[in-house]
């Protein structure tokens, strides 16, 4: 059976399985406790980081971004970048949006400092980071709001995987409640469809261990 | 003509720059000098950063692994993501590991601190963050070093997009003086390999106002 090695809440992990859900490819996961450093890890992927997928055969596939691109070539339906090179080239500026400049104004300021840096044993939080991933998110949610009133999905009229991106740093968020929904009503309605894919659900379930989600993360009519 | 705005010791702009040359896709060179937020660049790309490369017909691509997929699929010869889905994503791979851990490691802290914060006004260098930059390069050329002695080219038999990603933060390094070549004489065998490329050598040429490189910079035979 294919292996992907995750964290509940790191993003690039979940990014890695929504994809494998749309595909319908089958996957078990399995827990990496990244900071503890295993050597057999790391000589998976000498970066030390998840998502890490496995096939059957042992063959073993890196970095989130390459993760994806082979995922698409080898389970073509349904197409999550899709279109001529153009829009091709928009899902993926929207993906790199999301996974670099998001991830470093927002989710590695909040979820980075409240969440990681607890398993990591780096020591209290860095109010200074809290403080500016809060300021710098409403920027983020204004771009959403921007290409969501303009277009069905982020990237176009299709689902893609810049959906998908973005979805998997917010849920992030969510999950600690640090998105203020309620003013965004155009980036919740989107939020609200990614939610109720089936791809979507099995992200919802996850619950770590003495840090319940607050009650509208599963929600689907939050 | 097509455009590329760039700035010329930023990694991710040389990327796409060799790219284009491989390739012999005709365009122009435009400095961005992104540290002073143009509006009219700002609108072109939201994110602020180049690489951006404009189309003859106005159409934009922005985020250097967006713009790199897009001239892949739009100019196949030579074809620089070759292979099987699995040799496809092993470049992949290489391409995140050097654009963001080796970025994250070793280009911020010595090309980012030394060079880039005087033209951004942002003060005087970290002292911390360029002895980091210097402990962490080692451990990457003996990365190299692993990966040459093993592959004709870092991601297999085939030059590809991991050899141009990883020479372009090397180049970027080795204009500051900063790679010991030789202590690392199969890094600095694949590196004259890259150097001797008719699409790597207007990279050779660039020369900074007031910053002019080490001789070594532009010599194929250093």
């Amino acid at each position: 059976m294919r292996l992907l090695y995750h964290v509940a809440l790191c993003p690039f992990s979940r990014k890695v399985r929504v994809v494998l859900n749309e595909k319908a490819a089958e996957y078990q996961l399995q827990v990496e406790k990244v900071w503890e450093r295993r050597p057999q890890f790391l000589a998976l992927n000498p970066a030390g980081q998840v998502p890490v997928l496995v096939e059957e055969d042992g063959a073993v596939l890196a970095e989130s971004s390459a993760i994806c691109e082979y995922l698409e070539e080898m389970f073509p339906d349904p197409v999550l970048v899709a279109g001529k090179p153009r829009q091709r080239a928009e899902i993926r500026r929207l993906v790199a949006w999301f996974d670099l400049k998001f991830e470093r104004e927002v989710t590695r300021n909040l979820v980075g400092e409240k969440m990681m840096k607890r398993f990591l044993g780096l020591g209290e939080p860095n109010s200074a980071a809290i403080r500016a991933g809060h300021a710098n998110l409403p920027v983020h949610l204004d771009y959403i709001t921007y290409l969501a009133e303009r277009r069905t999905w982020l990237a176009g009229d299709q689902f893609s995987l810049a959906d998908i991106a973005a979805a998997a740093h917010l849920s992030c968020l969510d999950y600690i409640g640090d998105v203020p929904w309620e003013d965004y009503p155009a980036a919740k309605d989107w939020y609200v469809r990614i939610k109720s894919r089936p791809s979507f659900r099995p992200l919802l379930a996850d619950h770590i261990a003495g840090l319940p989600p607050p009650r509208h993360y599963a929600d689907l009519d939050f």
